[in-house]
């Protein structure tokens, strides 16, 4: 089976298995109150270059709900892109945690906020009027849900907007690593320096079994991050095995070198599938425009994926995700059948 | 080091960790859309003796709150021991997933509710009136949080006053497999049977690694449990390492066999510690007066565990969880130097 | 002063005010045991033809979400007009009291719900998906935020819309009695015969001091509303004299009256302003594109008014809003000094 | 009939109804931007000698709970009174708008809170868990529920134990004018002076219609609370109909004129039935034991009032509340019969 479905249909990265067998020796404090947990600050301080407050949770949906609750007051606003994930695939999660604040959808080229759409919205909010929810925060995906990358400068300008209109700017970084995979640059460059505030960063998209990690790049931002943990059910008592996935997760690099493969397969597919993207092949996500009887060829022939929009002149939008799992073959039998046509 | 703080210090069994590293082969869908959780309705149903519905969380809490708010409107009062997890250990968990029902602690020997103050506690409510939240769960932890043990019948009586007032019926089963082991009953005869409409049923502090299951007695009652799973951040995509888990716990009688190591390794210790003790030693749970002395010198000989209540008239009532991993030298060498006072 | 800025600016009706000092007489149970209060079962089941349920509350922004919260579980989503005042003017009620639910705005022309619009919006729901809310109630206002009225057959075909998806269908009806004094229908048709499930009926935009009424058409929907009413703090103690404002407003068909004058008003306008409307002038708002210099020599003259967007090639969009109280010499005045452009 | 069931019970004292009146002419901005609005912050300023800020409400629930939840985080802890208002009678709102926070109730005699045992709950938290609640908040109030009346060195000697662990101080102060006319001393020695943080300052209950006041001493403690007011529909639009009751109240002394009233029949009745009283009789209520067989005749006699505890041993506990409306000859003739004995 080829499966393109998403990164998350695939397994634990061998390290990260392997690294959770070893955390199983003796006892350990539970809660969070273990060795390997508390070696994460450390860990998230070299690869930042700066002192953080970071967090082990085990979903995204967590990850995201959590920060913003942190950042944002019941009757906040947050600007997002139209197609992000915390707006169109989480149930509602942000709005529960937040006690009703709410998330405004924007519509970005290539699946990305740009720094006219945010100051357009914000114009249309009555700023400082009891009876209208108050922009408080700006959420972005990176790699975005369109599989595209923003550009520490692009970060940088939208950061600008958002510190002049007092919001907090979060990152949802499910696919961090291959965004930065991606662009080469560090992880300072991608996140604090370009002005970010709070990062979900994601390990279970690329190879973890259950991991994901909130930083507030200004420690005192995290507030009362961890009572919010514990209240909504997300303190694992046997932490030190989430924490050992984040330790293996950033230990040599594996966690570039699992986000430079699925990268790599995209870019594959993306050339194959040239003249019919729908969008730029820039991480491990490809959207592309296939003739209806291709994508049905493709699935009998064991591929899976998701159409992203229903079919249309004939065509139909597919969603194609690589992982670090992805093996050269699944490319190399996808693009046989799909460049028949 | 003899680390008696807690049974969720303590690793993962054996057989669960080989689980999780064959759960890795190969793709599968994500969200819980796998084959093995698909197979954790009939492994249930098979346990349970009729048709269930199961869902996998990774903590207690979240299985507890997410279950309690399920069962129970805003403007409810769920009725719990004062002892209970769910009243004193997770930071308000169920008043939030609930949007404000109130929990309401009664006293009860031996660690557990009896249907006299039960009922007391209904009588001072006024049931229909508006002004006051209104009692509509009754919530009960077997092993209780004494290490005590409710036995079928003493369930019943509490399911009888329940269901007269209208209350459902939930199970805190973080340490259901102690219960039932101590019991030798069957587990329906421990729930459902008995008047459980719902239970936490608890895998971790037995040796899983992060896996609970909720199951409703009547899957009707689940209603939207699936919507507030999600909302609440706790539907994990790579389920089927939770479900594996769930699987290995159940597979060949494991979870039994542990909890038997578990409430032995107690009953040894109960033994030795007789006249000390606070509650009967019936599951995995010791409680125990020791001179503040005799303490001390556990402590420095690398005993781990909790003073329960301050120290008073020279004695400090500690608390000694045993599990799976319990070892007889453990036991062995906490006695010998507890005994020598 | 000529004040057009809301029909909530104007006081309270006499006969309204004379009743709510007759209400003093004596003393009365509190919270709605009173006798005023339980008359207005029977005044409503009069009013609308059948038996209904109906609850006071003070504002508007409470009944809506109130009703809301009573019809949509918190993994809801609520579709209604984009200018509706739930999704601009409430400040996020409606997603607090339903625990997270979710508000979709929809366009629509003449400020009003098409069918087309919301048949296009559910198709984009992925039905059954816990991953997405789910469209649970469709809410729209009448008369609309943008003055203009919907039509029994407009109502019904939303509703077949919203019935064949399952969805509440609940009316804003904060300026109800200027939509049905401007249709000339009973109360029943405008309703229940056309589908709304419930309907929060304004009161105090037309000549009541502070008094609303949820009403459910089918008793049974109202399930846990007085709960909710009494824990958002809702449940007014000496609620007799909310009572008295909506007996006063009904008796003798005051509302009517009442809501005929503020129509008339705005009619005169409309006439007055003829070309200039953005929108059919139909209840008693009126929408008007103004020269800047026009809408500055009027407030010169006294005349206050909403600017509702920003100015552009020199002209202005106005909301002028009447009420019962607008005398002829104030909308003559208005109109001599507009209309010397 | 003779109506000692509430305070609440009576209608608007005769200067506050003529205020409405008044407040009726011509057009004013709504949603509290009026003049009469405006001028509260100066009378209450006046009032408390200091600047505070100062929100109207029509109800003491919300001022209550919008109150907390403004002091209080979703893992607060609020120490209270186990008869408290926001405990028992609130069906949960406090839990509510904090999202989640919990009331903790302690015993204490006369139905008021002392130090120690306020000292004794604090003990019992874990501070700095996670896992549990965090207190953050003290609640009293006074005059209490049972009629008697807290002085200012004793609110001092709370704020002490208070300040000392970090909670802020709020008083329910729904019959504070009687508290304050009992005493004799000035509004700030009751309050801020003695270490009040806020105040839920009641008038419905003491001859207003529906008008409460959210008094915040510190004004920068006040955060957020207009879009909290906002958020849960309490923001009244035709707000100068409230503001002008809260001006009547306190316009030539009123408020404390229409206590001394109250608390003077209440002394009658508490003179009259010495001996049988349940708490010594310092505001306006009364709690008296009488022979079931005199609360029955009393009742036929017209008289109405509520039985605070079941029968026992023959006697009842009864509750008897006065207010400004509370006539001689109501007292006199409840004295005659109950006086028969």
């Amino acid at each position: 089976v080829v499966n393109f479905t998403s990164d998350n249909c695939h397994g634990v990265s061998g390290p990260i298995l392997d690294a959770i067998a070893r955390a199983n020796a003796g006892s350990a404090a539970s809660y969070g109150d273990d060795a390997a947990t508390a070696g994460l600050a450390s860990r998230f301080a070299a690869l930042f270059e700066r002192e953080v407050a970071v967090y082990p949770v085990i979903t995204g949906s967590a990850a995201n709900a959590l920060a913003l609750s942190t950042l944002v007051p019941p009757h906040g606003a947050i600007l997002c892109h139209e197609a992000s994930h915390i707006l169109t695939d989480e149930c509602g999660a942000v709005e529960m945690f937040t006690h009703g604040a709410r998330l405004v959808g924007l519509p970005g080229r290539e699946g990305k906020l740009w720094p006219d759409a945010v100051e357009a919205a914000l114009a249309r909010f009555e700023k400082g009027s009891v009876h209208h929810a108050q922009p408080a925060a700006l959420g972005i995906t990176n790699a975005s849900e369109m599989g595209t990358v923003y550009r520490p400068h692009e970060i940088a300008a939208l950061s600008k907007v958002a510190k002049a209109n007092g919001l907090a700017l979060h990152m949802d970084g499910a696919r961090f690593a291959n965004a930065l995979a991606a662009l080469g640059c560090s992880a300072s460059e991608l996140t604090w320096r370009a002005g970010i505030d709070a990062l979900s960063f994601g390990a279970t998209k690329n190879g973890a079994m259950a991991a994901e990690a909130v930083v507030f790049f200004d420690p005192h931002a995290a507030r009362d991050f961890e009572y919010r943990r514990k209240k909504a059910g997300h303190l694992i008592s046997k932490m030190r095995f989430v924490s050992a996935q984040l330790e293996a997760y950033l230990e040599g690099g594996l966690w570039l070198d699992n986000a430079r493969i699925a990268n790599a397969q995209a870019a594959k597919l993306g050339r194959a599938l040239q003249g019919r993207l729908a969008f730029p092949v820039e991480a491990n996500e490809v959207f592309a425009r296939l003739p209806v009887a291709t994508a049905a060829r493709l699935r009998e022939a064991g591929a899976r994926f998701y159409d992203w929009t229903p079919p249309k002149d004939g065509d139909v939008l597919v969603r194609l995700v690589t992982s670090f799992a992805t093996r050269d073959a699944d490319v190399a039998r996808f693009v046989e059948i799909a460049g028949t046509e």
